[in-house]
């Protein structure tokens, strides 16, 4: 079993995920500071992991405060982890969780506080793997059978700690005898599919064809493609869908072939405060994540670039939303649930 | 000026496009194998350069070709040039025309047979390059004023030899003060946008903002491009267009977002022989041009990977063809002119 983290002895250990699939290193996090390293420097990445990370992050803030002003500490590390990355909601929702529970708790005695939030941590952490054991169940029902099935970036163990969504779907789907191949895009600029999904499918023993993410459309057009599903960063509470940027390319290319397209992810990445994917806010990251591919420049090293983390792709290009408490169709309204 | 190659005292010096924009490298070619050489590892590519690269192959074998065969030598060394890129149309063109000329010829002798050669090679060079300032003409009709303007691939000098279709279009239009900003897709696998285009760009002062391919749909969204230029590799008389893999991905997303979608190219990439783009061949190249970004594993050494070079855009998707006898518009039916 592949193992993005895990905590011993008061230290989080993080693969090193930018270093997969040549080298499997973990970084030691012994401090709150490591871990927002961590964050924003996708050492560690994927919405769930992320938030999970970012709940280690807390836990180790704890530990760290002087005891007669913790909850003061905790509101600054707290801000601190919520500005790694603005997009990705788990994140978000893991750490507004935690520090809840320290604001709201009467104690102030810091050992006290710390049992308090390993306890909710842990909590979150079973919610987490149960939610996505229930996903990969539920996804796996939309999969026809013989189905070649095309994905984006990495959603796997990698991406959410236990199972993943959209990939553990597909390689649930897969033991199941309902795929063929696995298409994988490679999902520039940071290849999050050439080397991490990559890596899961290897690992897993699926058959799968890597693309670079312009070829999607080529294969639609060719009928090689029955199905899409990827994961999310943040679902706006009408359905509006925030994840890697190319999905929504990809949600375009779908509805124009006629191609189902599944989006899924716990309820711990739907932001029913938002209501539509405008109200998102959208990260960009450093110009030379795109400038340079495992540190060879590709171009002019002042070349002008853009780099958009992600994209929003709009509820109506989404056949259904895979989450632990079933299988959602537009128009969504999650609030209600 | 840029110069893809250029002959001198029966050596023709290709610039090494591999290379670019790092080095600016000539490669000397003595012989045809030379020139095959160059047009099948890229170290030349684009459509109506490969044409005319090809067309120096010819040149060169008639002053390899024994006195008394060179007949039967010029029909093979035709087969084997026309072998190197099997969807570019120029080269089609070119090596047919000069080995046709040979073919009728009555002279048997060696020198006349060069002279005819240099001749009829020295004529196509000026149509391609009359050809070329003709299409920038029409097609800066089409930008309007202060558009941002997408491209993909490489279309400029580098990939025509003088002016360019797509790119030497955008750098007119800039000139011409019509245009904002020139968002250049990198296109992977080889990455002509991100090495070839930006060179071209910046050496023009035209300012541009380079993206990974994935990020296209997300500037359409936004309402970020006012029109995408393109050129091609083939055109079928029904207007079907081979063109860089991630073009037809372009004409979906231009589609979806009524986006106009232009194509440039001269008459000598119209293959009237072939009705639709179903009868094109795509060329499929070698795998590790995808696993190796300049000679940097991306993935596992053994990833499976899929390599089309091209992709074809049906003509229902193309807002207007740009040639150097005007503009056409849908439905296209080019065996007419």
């Amino acid at each position: 079993m592949i193992k993005p983290l895990f905590f011993k002895d008061n230290i989080l250990y993080i693969l090193d995920q930018r270093e997969l699939p040549f080298k499997e290193t973990y970084i030691k996090c012994k401090t709150y500071s490591d871990v927002i390293y961590c964050i924003k420097n996708m050492v560690i990445r994927g919405a769930p992991a992320i938030g999970i990370a970012g709940g280690y992050g807390v836990l180790l803030a704890v530990k760290e405060a002087k005891s007669n002003r913790i909850k003061n500490f905790i509101k600054k590390v707290k801000k601190l982890l919520l500005s790694t990355r603005p997009t990705a909601y788990n994140l978000f929702y893991v750490v507004d969780r935690l520090t809840k529970k320290i604001f709201e708790s009467p104690v102030s005695s810091k050992s006290i506080l710390y049992k308090i939030t390993l306890k909710e941590l842990n909590k979150i952490i079973q919610e987490n793997r149960k939610a996505l054991f229930k996903i990969v169940k539920e996804g796996v029902k939309l999969i026809e059978k013989n189905s070649n099935v095309l994905t984006h970036c990495n959603t796997g163990v990698l991406a959410c700690v236990d199972y993943g969504t959209a990939l553990g779907i597909i390689i649930e789907a897969y033991k199941k005898r309902k795929i063929n191949l696995v298409y994988v895009d490679e999902t520039r600029p940071l290849l999050q599919g050439a080397r991490l999904t990559v890596y899961e499918l290897a690992r897993s023993k699926v058959p799968y064809c890597l693309i670079t993410d312009n070829m999607a459309a080529y294969l639609m057009q060719n009928n090689l493609i029955d199905c899409i599903i990827v994961g999310a960063d943040r679902i706006a509470n009408n359905g509006d869908t925030a994840n890697k940027i190319g999905t929504y390319n990809l949600a375009v290319l779908a509805s124009y072939h006629k191609i189902p397209f599944y989006v899924a992810a716990p309820f711990s990445t739907i932001d029913t405060k938002i209501s539509c994917g405008k109200e998102i806010n959208i990260e960009f990251r450093n110009e030379n994540e795109l400038k340079y591919i495992r540190k060879k420049l590709i171009t002019f090293e002042d070349a002008k670039v853009l780099n958009p983390s992600f994209d929003i792709t709009p509820a109506e290009l989404i056949t259904a939303i895979i989450t632990e408490r079933g299988i959602y169709r537009y128009p969504y309204d999650f609030s209600r649930f």
